[in-house]
């Protein structure tokens, strides 16, 4: 099987483990995708050249079916000649069509009239058509297990340390939010993309030569491909629009690394509050049978530290001598796995949260472990509402005393009589949360539903 | 002199370089501007603490007078023995109050709560009061530039090679449109900072213990900082709009060096179309006393690959454990250096270009230099255009033929007495461009008054 | 005080952290040292023209005393003047010497001989006198510490789950390993590091017009410096002799980053093995004052992220166009920061390990969570060295039995008169670690003695 | 034709345009490669067992020709099943063996003894089969290409400036120098690399139960795949070794990056002293039929934008949890594409400066636009040779004024009666390069010579 002797993991074993989304990139992302895109781009610069006046709908028709009909072999066999890739491609377009319409193929244009503006296309699309859908996917997936477990008592953790308790829902709340953000931030960035067509130094040159208004011609022509035509250009459209949505892309896959992150350390062994699925005919270790390994949320950490670098090479892109150099080229046909990667591991982590199992025993567990601690914040809040004037040293001592004595904070309150006298001014019910410390949880509970709701009424937008 | 000692550049040469920027960024970069900025979210907490009911108007007072006299040596000798910056602030605080509003100084607050809220304070400030004005300062500069260039005829260049004129005007619109695009990227991200008030795992434990509405005590809070309360956090605020931020300021960045690239490019000693201001007292080089070299140029260019790089840091900082770990603290303070690189090099690049030297007889000495070849284009459009099936073959062919004998485009058309019928059904005046190649230059003019237009009426209200 | 105006860390708050690390690291990087630096290349290049016969030894002795005499501040206040950091100096120098001198400063020079050859000659030093004692000074604590827990009981962990065990001097053990071998890369990179006297292209132009041997003067000068020639230069030496020191740098710090990460993990609340040395008055939270966080560790962690990333200035700087461009100039004077950024992390883990709280029981606690599962892979080995066809899948079906039904593998062994057989062909004692989990550390004890014995041997060599 | 449906460039577009090339490299990094590297090291494993007495010699052969007829197809359809590729792979070879050779595969092992050994093994085999073939062979062209050119006259620049003159040859003679001393590092880099039979967590548990001595056995292994045993490991092997390596390689690019930017610019329009070789039927731009475009050097520097950053994964991944997680196993399997890109530059370089076109009349014409300022520097040396106290300044007036009055600088010398006095004093000879400055090339044409024999006798010893 081919497959096998690809060098990319993408075109190997990450196609192998999602097909069906492999098949779907593929539409966007693949050589055969960008060919396609390219012909397509060629097809709406003849229409845009008959809104013109300057050819007729025969000539738009002929070339619309050569468009279609282009295939990425023929395309390459002509570059072998040319070595061009898009003369081969107008080569190959030209031989489909009359000697009439000839001469309207790509005409005016410069190759990255084509090319620039066909990654517009694809990168619109395929965030349209793939990358939002995972992503919103994955948000509504988030979205429900943050309700179910919106009143699950959860210890809070700073510093790897037992802090004060929240819900387990609060804590997926924050990941609805900071994803669903992101979502809007990569849709809007879409948006921006634009097409050129304004030749060979963007300076329209060519254009002038034969229709009276260029840039209507290059509005029209952008049109045909969804987009807007840039605000300027030199051969190249500016790299800005491009480069925004890359860093939506890289920073979405940033939160959907550090969920992965929190995950798998909330499956370590002394935790255990969290478990991937596990199948029955699965092997955790091919050494140590009894293992439950964290894989796919490793995996989702790992992808982003494979993709999230080449941010840097897009950066890099942002520099291209006077009205452009080719070095952003060979560079910019990688950009694509990281949408690729994100995809999959916006999938991946969907597919593993989607049957989760959560252990709400040992959320407890480890709650209990630092009940009596927890009630430290709270006391010093209290004793500090009754006007204690140093409530926070006060307490910090409690919490030494108390774990040199093994007394519990409460027993050192009930025997320190000053103290007594003090929480004795609050009404009885504001010290519910000292005496049972599961009910300290604020308004985790309401922001989480709060947050859910919001974001199921946003996503219903993009 | 103190300054020497320093380890980094910012805090000695690039100081001393931009004196007054450096003093600026002081005001909101500097560890003295970090303390007084916390000490400022302290005072904002006891006036929406004051709002909300729980203390007086005295307190208020109080804290406000305590919190300005802060000074910075004072809190450091508290930290020795708290080892924990912001309980060292906050001793220090209470050190300068009565014993009746001591309770109320962090009252309820994590010290995230300050931090983070004071960080986005800084930032918003300092985009305000200092990045934007340079960008724009900037900006207007490269406006006026365009203007005065806007019919000044540049060959333009692709890959390094002569391709089709410009004028140098257009070749500076490009970039009034970047950086102008990038300076409301700025802005709009700078909007959407954001405060927090919701205690040490974001859930609002302690203030609800205190206040009745809990998420109204951080609005009113964020608010007196000028900010806007973050959706939903842990213990600190979600990292994307502080990462968005410094996209943005990074993607400047990327503007500039390219800017600043071309322009040292165009210093090349065999180009020389333009040049930096020499001084009379300057040295070129210790050993080579001719030099005149683009030091300014190459600085700007040098200084982005400084700090580009950086924004991996704040990618990698987007993983936080659970509802924190401390791993982005020491990461956060270098942030501030990449703005103190972004506004050295905006100056730097403000300064050299307000009194750059454009030599147009260089660049019509240059464009001379390939004239003839330029009409290549043009004369394939006008072929195809009135119906020649391979126009671009054709003149492919006779820019080879050209090279071989020596002969300009023109000559070889003259020649050639089927082109020369096939050229005679135009209209005499649109084979201008072909006898007149310095006509080519399409709309480079018009689009470069459009451009600065569409700029000095937005920055207007940026 | 000024300290706290200034905009980078390392020049306020580190500097105060780890003042005498600070003092020692300004004595190589900072802007007082890199021009003191300079100052005696200028004095080493005098010397090498005297060994040439170009000059006396009255001239040498007067550069010599106005090399040391040179003051940044008067440098600087040159440089005003020429623009031109070289020239400042060496106008300086010239100031300070007779007319019968001034011709043999910095003679045959250009900036660059003096400039990189300086830089060579700081990292060289530094390396020696600051990087690789403190990298040393933890390797030994590490060493220290993994002797002492040679052979203390812990679970292994991979994937975060417990696996098989190990003992704590073990998992040390690694990083003696890792740290030592790191060491010995950048004491040999610091070897490599090259001084340059070939003049503005590298040619030996201007030398080659007043010394019969350029090499030899050359050669001499770099000794003068404690350096050897470049192999071939051109205005610069080649970057890669930097390029390796600083990846040598870089990867310890990856070293470090990953040390302190495993730590803090053993921190954490449930697991609890290690802790950090916490002070009396220290506060671990401004609002939870029972909190003991792993910060220093932390620290080094988010450390690592802030510098790691600029490797990628120093793979960019790599580029520098024909016999030079300035544009590695800035950017190269923030490379020292990654050093210091180094030496601070080195030292706050060495002054944390040094004090570290290892809790035994805790370890034994959490060994005993899974003492019984882990039985399952020395099982499985024992089963298919007595023959055993399908030994791994046999006990894989053993451990899922046992979650099922809470008995240990051991009675679902004894239950199964099959393998009760099988097992029964081994000798008694090799079953031991079946019965006695805890034994089952394979050879921890005896490869953490052997690496520890290597290191102490190889780090009285470096 | 599936290519054009892969994602990778290098499974479609770099494929194709590199076949011999992409083909070596499948054996190495394609998922095949993979896979039957990971047989191998099974079968290794098992003749280690044998070494050892554990079984005999016809379980070793039964496992060799079992291991010789895995196809990756077949443990990807196990894998479905066991969701581990190791185990997929181990369950593959033992349905090919009898049950008496079942017990002995994978025997002790833990997956990463198995897979880290055998990238370990690819990576060694791929550097000495593949990447330092492609090096040395683009380090012999350059050699041929710098002996041929020593004495061609060439101005040497900085800043881009017109500097001192140079040879052509010494320009590439530096070029020689670096890759030479990248391919020596990366060679040594790869020797380094190592293989590890320590088990699931480094400590020799399992195979400590069953053998005397498990370092023997580790050895053993070691060798049969030409490797060294890890000194001590976890579940891994140290990263470090492969992060050197890696380091090699990516500096490596950076040299040829750095190459192909020097001879991009070189053919510029304006300095057109070096040119691609152009084919009859190629065409340089879609539009501008007369374009000669530097595109294989832009590619070449594309790649390298494209890979370079990637190393910032690597330094990631020096990060593993413990005994180890799994955050480093999908971002590794990425590490081959910077091989592929490397070996892609390589040969793309190799290929077109084996043909390029050397303009040695633009090379002179360069040089003469400045002949009469490069004087400067060795009348100033000279100058400063007689004992003129302040020659460098002396000059730079006298270029200041050569460019008000157009009068060359040897006839503003000849005015000067104290010059000449001066001047006089020098043996005729010496003023030659003043006269004739073409001679002012120093050491160019010697170094150049001497740098190339070294390496030709290097690298026979690689």
């Amino acid at each position: 099987m081919e497959l096998f002797n690809n060098l990319s993991p993408l075109d190997h074993r990450y196609y192998l483990s999602s097909p069906d989304l492999a098949k779907e990139l593929r539409n966007y992302l693949s050589e055969e995708a960008v060919i396609r895109s390219e012909a397509l781009a060629e097809g709406a610069l003849v229409k845009a050249l008959y809104k013109a006046g300057l050819c007729s709908l025969d000539v738009v028709k002929e070339v619309e079916e050569a468009v279609l009909n282009i295939c990425p072999q023929e395309v390459y066999e002509e570059e072998q000649k040319t070595q061009h890739n898009i003369r081969a491609l107008v080569n190959c377009i030209r031989n489909h069509v009359s000697d009439d319409a000839k001469p309207w193929v790509h005409f005016t244009a410069t190759s990255l009239d084509i090319m620039d503006s066909a990654a517009s296309y694809r990168y619109k699309k395929v965030t349209e058509e793939v990358v939002l859908k995972r992503l919103i996917d994955l948000e509504k997936t988030l979205i429900k297990l943050a309700r179910e477990n919106a009143q699950v008592l959860q210890m809070g953790r700073t510093h790897g340390q037992h802090a004060v308790p929240i819900t387990f829902g609060f804590a997926l709340a924050l990941y609805v939010e900071r994803l669903g953000e992101r979502i809007v931030f990569i849709n809007e960035a879409s948006q921006k993309l634009t097409a050129k067509l304004a030749g060979a130094v963007g300076a329209y040159n060519a254009s002038s030569l034969v229709v009276e208004n260029p840039l209507q011609l290059e509005a029209d022509y952008a049109l045909e491909l969804g987009l807007k035509p840039a605000a300027i250009s030199t051969q190249i459209v500016p790299p800005e629009a491009t480069l925004d949505l890359f860093h939506g892309y890289v920073s979405a896959f940033g939160v959907l690394a550090n969920l992965a992150d929190d995950m798998r350390h909330l499956q370590r062994s002394e935790i255990g509050e969290v478990f991937e699925y596990f199948g029955k005919t699965q092997v955790g270790s091919s050494t140590m049978p009894h293992k439950r390994n964290p894989w796919n949320f490793e995996h989702v950490k790992s992808l982003w530290k494979s993709f999230m670098p080449r941010m840097t090479t897009i950066y890099m892109d942002q520099i291209s001598e006077h009205q452009r150099d080719l070095s952003n080229s060979a560079s910019a046909r990688f950009y694509g796995e990281i949408i690729a990667g994100l995809c999959l591991a916006a999938e991946r982590l969907n597919r593993v949260l989607s049957r989760i199992r959560v252990d709400e025993e040992a959320m407890i567990r480890n709650f209990n472990q630092s009940a009596q601690m927890v009630i430290a914040e709270p006391l010093y809040i209290l004793l500090a509402d009754v006007g204690h004037p140093d409530a926070h040293e006060c307490v910090r001592q409690l919490t030494l005393e108390s774990q040199k004595t093994q007394k519990t904070l409460w027993q050192l309150i009930e025997e320190d009589k000053e103290l007594v006298a003090m929480l004795s001014k609050l009404p009885v019910e504001r010290l519910d949360v000292i005496k049972d410390p599961r009910k300290y949880t604020g308004l985790s509970a309401q922001k989480t539903m709060m947050i859910c709701k919001k974001w199921e009424n946003m996503i219903e937008e993009v």
